[in-house]
C-alpha cells in the first residue's frame, strides 16, 4: 500500500504554486507557475532516483529502470497544468499519485521487469491554448507539432514561444517513445462514484466528443426603436438552439450528454438587440452512433429554426474525437487490483476527455477514477478525501506492478 | 431656411474628434475627446455671439439674448457624447442643428422675444457611466448629484473625478434654470420614417422603460461528466426567458417591445455547464398599462420556468421611467412647422429614451425626428442624408421661432 500522508503532503505542496483566489489553483500551461511546478516535480522525481526526459513539446518523462533493459516501459501519469479557476487535484493527482507509486516501490525495494515512466503531459486543460489534451494529442499523432507551436493565447502569445520562455522545451522527438502500457489516475469530475458510494471507477470507455462552434447572425438594432416585426434577434437563435441541444441529448438517454457552455453575445449592450451570437455546442457519447446522430440532428434542425427567426446559422467543428474503448487487459488489471485490495468499485465511462484517450490510440491504456465531492471540478472548490486519493493510488500501484511484472 | 452645407461641415468637423474604428465615433462622456468636442462647441457658440454657461454636472448652455429680458428662454439641444462604437449623428445632430439655427438667425438678423439657449447635456449615452440620460435626469430632479458623482466606469474611475479632470465642472446649480420650452432634434434610431418615406417625425410620446436585470443560478459542472438528470443548467433559464420575453412583448402588439440585449454567462467555458447567467430584459411601451402588464407577467412566469429547470430566478430593476407624453403646444409647433415648410411628416413615438423625456417633466417639451438609413444607430455605420439633416433643422428653426416669438 502507498503512503497516504506523503501523497497528501505532496498534493498540498504543489498546490502552493500558482494559487487561485478561492482555495484552488491557477497554474495554467506555460506560465511561470507551470515552470515552477515542473521544477519541483523534477526535483521530486530525481530524489526518487528517476532520470528526467523532456520532449520538444515539454512533456516530462521520469524514468525508473526495469530489470529487463529491452522491455518497453509501463507509463503512468496525467497533467500538472490547471484551469484558470481550477482545483488542486484535476490532473495533479494522476502525476503525484504516480510519484507516490515510485516512492512506495523504492520504500519496498520493488524491482519490475519493465521500466516505469511517470509522465506530465503539457497543456491538458486547453484553456490558455486550445484545444485540450494538446501535447498528448501530438504524441499520438493527432496534431502537427508546428501547428501546435503556432497556437496563440488570448494575448496573442505563441505556444512555441512560451514553451521556450519558461525553459521546458526539450530535444526528444514527440511520440518517438513506445509504451508497453499506460495508466492514468484521475478524479471523476462527475457525481456518479460519490452517489453510488464507490471508491474506484474502473474506466472501460471514454466518450467521443463534438465541439460545434455556431454563429447566429441577425442584425443589431436599438431595442427601443425597432418594431417587433422588423427584428432579426440573434439571441432568439441562441435560445432555441439551447433548448434543441437539450432535447437532442435527452432523446439519446442514457449514454449521451449535450449543452452549450460558451456564449458570446454581440454587441452585448442592454438596449441593443443581439446582432450576432457565437456559442459552442458540446455533444458527447461513448456510442459512436449516438454521437453522430446528435450532431446530424443539430445540422438538420438548427438552420430551419434560425431561418424562421430571420437569422442565419453557420457552424464549424472545433474539437472532435471518437469514443475510446480502453484496452481489456489494462482495464482488467485495474479491476483486479481494486478487487484484491478490497475497494468498492464499478465500471464507469469517462465523461471528460483525458490524455489517456489519445494515448489509447498508440498503446494499451486504462484509467482509474476516484470520486470528487459533489462531482465538482473545473472549480476552485474541487475537493477529494485523503482516503479516496489513497485508494486510487493503491490501485494504480497494483495495476502498474502487475503490468510491469514484479 | 438653414444652411445645409454649413450644418454638414460642422457635423463632419465634430466627427474628427474621437474618431471610431469604422467611420463613426468613440467620443464617450468625460474622456479627453469629450473635452475636445466641448471646447470646439464652445468656440463655435461664442463665435455665434452666445455666452456659455456651465453647471456642476457639465451641462453646457449657450445663451442668445431675447428682446424681453424677463421672458424665460426657449431651449434646444441634445448631446455630444457617443457610444464606444457610435455614429456621427446620434445626439450630435440635435446640438449642431441647434447651432445652425442660431447661425441662421444671426444671418437673417432675427430677434426673438424669448432668449434662446442651446444645450449640450452631459452623458446621455450611459455606456461609460450608467444610466443613460444621466445629467438631464439630475436636471429634472430624478437623480441625486452626489450619487451621480459616485458613478464609476469599468475601470473604477468616478464620474465626479473625470468631470473635474477634463475641466468641465461648472459652478451653476444643476436644475436651477427655468425653461419656457425645450426642443430636441434627434435621428430616429429606428426604421419607421425611412420605411414610410417621411422627412420628419413629429414625436408625440416616448416609451416608458423597464430594465430588469435577471440572475439565473444553477450549478456549474463539467459538461462531459455530469449526467443529464443531475444538471442545473442556468443557460436553459436564459433560453426560456429569452423566448418568454418575446412572447410577452408580442402579446401586447402593437405598442410594446421587449428583448434581452446583455448576457453574461459564467464561467463561459466550452465544457462547463453554465452555473450562472446574468442578463437584462428591456421592456418598453408608450402605454403605462402595457408596460406594467409586461413587467408583471415576467415576474409571474419566470420563477416557475426556472424552478422546473432546477435553477433559481432573481431580478432587480436597474432602469425605469414612465412613458412621457410631450407638450401639446410644442408638438403642435413642430407639426405646424413641418406642414408650412412642405416636409412630409408623420406622428411618431420615440422608441429610445432621450434627454427630452426627462426635461418633459419640468418644462413644455417636444422632439423632432429625422430618418436614418436602415434604422441603424449605436453603430459606426449610422448614416443620414444631408437633406434629412437639413429638413429636421429647418423644422427646429421654425418651431423655435414660433415658440420664442419673433
Ligand atoms: N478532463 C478534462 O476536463 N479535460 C478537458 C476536455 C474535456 O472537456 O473533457
Ligand atoms: N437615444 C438612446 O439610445 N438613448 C439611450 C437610452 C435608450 O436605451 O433608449
Amino acid at each position: 500500500r502507498i503512503n497516504p500522508d506523503r501523497l497528501w503532503d505532496s498534493l498540498m505542496e504543489m498546490a502552493k504554486i500558482g494559487p487561485g483566489i478561492a482555495g484552488g489553483n491557477n497554474r495554467q500551461t506555460l506560465t511561470d507557475a507551470d515552470g515552477e511546478g515542473r521544477t519541483l516535480f523534477k526535483q521530486w522525481c530525481e530524489a526518487a532516483g528517476c532520470e528526467m526526459g523532456l520532449d520538444e513539446i515539454g512533456n516530462m518523462f521520469a524514468y525508473r529502470p526495469g530489470t529487463d533493459a529491452d522491455a518497453l516501459p509501463v507509463y503512468m501519469g496525467s497533467h500538472l497544468d490547471t484551469q484558470p479557476t481550477g482545483g488542486k487535484y484535476d490532473g495533479v493527482l494522476g502525476v503525484l499519485g504516480g510519484l507516490e507509486v515510485i516512492r512506495s516501490m523504492n520504500d519496498l525495494g520493488i524491482k519490475t521487469k519493465h521500466p516505469i515512466v511517470l509522465v506530465n503531459w503539457t497543456n491538458e486543460e486547453g484553456t490558455r491554448f486550445a484545444p485540450a489534451m494538446l501535447a498528448s494529442g501530438v504524441f499520438a499523432g493527432k496534431h502537427d507539432l508546428d501547428w501546435t507551436y503556432d497556437r496563440v493565447d488570448a494575448e496573442g502569445k505563441r505556444f512555441g514561444d512560451e514553451l521556450e520562455r519558461i525553459g521546458w522545451k526539450g530535444d526528444e522527438t514527440v511520440g518517438d517513445r513506445k509504451m508497453h502500457a499506460m495508466f492514468e489516475l484521475h478524479i471523476e469530475q462527475g457525481p456518479i462514484l460519490e452517489a453510488e458510494g464507490k471508491d474506484i471507477g474502473v474506466v472501460t470507455h471514454g466518450q467521443g466528443l463534438r465541439w460545434i462552434e455556431c454563429t447566429v447572425t441577425g442584425k443589431d438594432s436599438h431595442t427601443g426603436s425597432t418594431p417587433m416585426h422588423m427584428r432579426k434577434n440573434a439571441g432568439r437563435g441562441l435560445a432555441q438552439i439551447t433548448e434543441l441541444v437539450h432535447e437532442i441529448a435527452m432523446k439519446h438517454q442514457p449514454g449521451a450528454v449535450g449543452a452549450i457552455g460558451h456564449v458570446d453575445v454581440y454587441p452585448n449592450s442592454r438596449n441593443v438587440i443581439p446582432g450576432k451570437v457565437v456559442f459552442t455546442v458540446d455533444f458527447r457519447s461513448h456510442l459512436p452512433e449516438k454521437l453522430h446522430a446528435m450532431e446530424a440532428e443539430l445540422y438538420e434542425r438548427a438552420p430551419g429554426l434560425c431561418e424562421a427567426l430571420g437569422v442565419r446559422f453557420e457552424s464549424k467543428v472545433t474539437g472532435q474525437f471518437e469514443p475510446p474503448a480502453f484496452d481489456e487487459a489494462c482495464v482488467g488489471a485495474v479491476r483486479g487490483a481494486a478487487e484484491r485490495l478490497g475497494y468498492s468499485h464499478m465500471d464507469i465511462i469517462s465523461g471528460a476527455g483525458h490524455d489517456a484517450c489519445w494515448i489509447n490510440d498508440v498503446a494499451p491504456t486504462a484509467m482509474i477514477m476516484c470520486p470528487c465531492v459533489d462531482g465538482l471540478s473545473h472549480n476552485e472548490a474541487e475537493e477529494i478525501s485523503k482516503d479516496w486519493a489513497a485508494a486510487g493510488t493503491d490501485v494504480l500501484l497494483h495495476a502498474v506492478l502487475e503490468t510491469a511484472e514484479v
